[in-house]
C-alpha cells in the first residue's frame, strides 16, 4: 500500500495524478490519497471576505490560522470542492473512490493546540482561538473495509478533536500518521517542488537521496512549508513506513515517476 | 432504523436535531441522515458571483441550475460546509458520524437528465449543460458497515452518474431511494414547514393523515418544493417503507416530535 499526500498548489494537474492512480489501481496498486487545498482555500476565502491569515509560530513554521470563519471556509473548500472533485476524476476514470475528512469517523482523532505561542513584528503573541491540531489516533476500520472493497479513500485534512470539535491539521503530517497506521510501504509527498532543495527556489539544487540518520540536519535545510514534509517524513520512517519520497505533483505520471526514483528519496 | 432527511432552510436549528439524534441513537435508534443546504448555497453562490438559477421544467418542478461552477458551490456547501458542521454536531455529542456525498463509494448512482425541458416566459427551452440526475440504484455496503460500527452516516445528496460525473439529485427523492435500499421502518422528511399543508402557507391547515391510496391526488395539494417530497413520500412507499412523516425542521426535538405524530403521517 502507498500514501499519498498531494499538495495544493495552483499549478498541480488532478487530472494527471488521477490517470496515474487509476492505472496503478487497474496494476493492483492500493492507494490511499490526501490532499490539500490551500491555494483554492485563500481564492475564496478572499471573495467571501475573509482572506486568509497566517502565522509564524515561536518555533518557526508558518501555519494557516483557522477561527470559525476560516474553518467554514476550509471545510468548503478542502472537504467539498476538492475532495469531490478529485472523487469525480477517480470516478470517471473506473476507479471507485470514497471522500472524507478526518472528522467522519473519527478516522484522525487530534489534540487540539489550546493556545499557539506566535511571532509578529519581532514579538511574541498567544492565540487562543485557532482551531488546529496535532494528531495523536488514527482509526483505520473504515479505511481497511475500503481497501477491502477496492475502494480508494481520499481524505481532507480535517481531525475530530477528543470534545468532537472539527480541527485543521497539517496534511504532511496527516498523511504520515496514516501511512503509519496502514503499515505503508511508502509514503509520497508530491507538491509544487521537484522535491527538497538545497537552495530554494533553484530546482537544480534537488536532494535526491536523504540517509534517515540525517533528518534531522535537513529540518535546518528546508524551508517554509517543506520544513512540516521534512518533519513528516521522519515521524513516518520512524513510525515504520519503509521509505518516504517527496516529489513534484506538476507532471505527468506523478506518482509513477515517484516511485521510478525522481525526487528526494528518505529511506 | 429510520431514514431522516432535513432541509436547508436558513431557519432550521441543526444543533437541535442533532440532540435529538444523540438521544435517539443513545437509546439504540439507528438513524441515517440525508441533509439539504439551499440556502446557504444560494449564499454563497451569490457572494462568489454566480448567483444561483433556478428552473421551472415541463413537468411543472423548479430544480437548480446545476452547471460546472454551480456544482462547485453545490460541492463546496453541501459537501463541505453543511455536512462537516453536521458531522462535528454529532460529534460533539458522542456520536460517532461520518459525514459523505452519495459520489463517494458510488453510494447513489444515478442517471443524468441528458436534457432538461424547461418554461421561461411561457415558452419552452432546452437546456443542455444541467448537472441534475435521477437515482437508478444505491450501494448500501459502506452503510450497512458504518452502521455495523455505530457509525451514523450524514449524506449530501450528490449522486454518481454511469460516466463517473458528479450529479445534483434531490435530497428527498435520494433519501427515498436510501431508506428502501436499507429497508428502513420509517422515512422521515423534515424542513421548514410543520407538513403537508391544504392552504400553503397557512400552517393551520395542516394535512394530518394521508392515505396511501391518495397520495397521487395530493400531488395537486403540494405546492413548490412540497412536490418532491409528496413525490419521494409515494416512492418509498411503494418501495416497502412503512411510514413517511413530514414534519416541523424547526423545532425542538424535531424526529421525536415527528414519531410521535406530529405533522403529516403517510402509511
Amino acid at each position: 500500500m502507498i500514501v499519498v499526500k498531494v499538495g495544493g498548489g495552483a499549478d498541480i494537474d488532478y487530472a494527471a495524478l488521477c490517470d496515474d492512480i487509476a492505472a496503478l489501481v487497474k496494476q493492483g496498486q492500493q492507494i490511499v490519497l490526501v490532499h490539500g487545498g490551500s491555494s483554492e482555500t485563500n481564492r475564496v476565502a478572499t471573495a467571501l471576505g475573509t482572506p486568509p491569515r497566517f502565522v509564524t509560530t515561536a518555533s518557526g513554521h508558518v501555519s494557516r490560522y483557522t477561527d470559525q470563519a476560516a474553518m467554514d471556509v476550509f471545510m468548503m473548500v478542502y472537504a467539498g470542492k476538492i475532495n469531490k472533485r478529485i472523487v469525480e476524476l477517480l470516478q470517471q476514470r473506473g476507479i471507485n473512490a470514497f471522500g472524507c475528512s478526518g472528522l467522519d469517523g473519527r478516522i484522525l482523532q487530534a489534540e487540539r493546540k489550546a493556545t499557539l505561542r506566535i511571532v509578529e513584528n519581532g514579538k511574541q503573541m498567544m492565540i487562543r482561538d485557532d482551531r488546529t491540531g496535532t494528531i495523536v489516533g488514527v482509526d483505520t476500520r473504515m479505511l481497511a473495509v475500503m481497501a477491502a472493497n477496492n475502494i480508494c479513500p481520499v481524505i481532507a485534512p480535517i481531525a475530530c478533536s477528543l470534545q468532537g470539535d472539527a480541527l485543521n491539521v497539517d496534511g504532511d503530517r496527516a498523511a504520515a500518521q496514516i501511512a503509519i497506521a496502514l503499515k505503508a510501504d511508502s509514503l509520497l509527498l508530491l507538491s509544487s517542488v521537484p522535491g527538497l532543495l538545497s537552495a530554494f527556489p533553484d530546482e537544480s539544487s534537488l536532494i535526491p537521496h536523504i540517509a534517515r540518520a540525517d533528518i534531522e540536519r535537513y529540518m535546518e535545510v528546508a524551508q517554509g512549508r517543506m520544513k512540516k514534509k521534512v518533519m513528516g517524513a521522519g515521524e513516518a520512517l520512524a513510525g515504520g513506513v519503509g521509505r518516504v519520497i517527496m516529489a513534484d505533483a506538476r507532471i505527468q505520471n506523478p506518482i509513477s515517476q515517484a516511485l521510478n526514483g525522481q525526487g528526494t528519496i528518505i529511506a
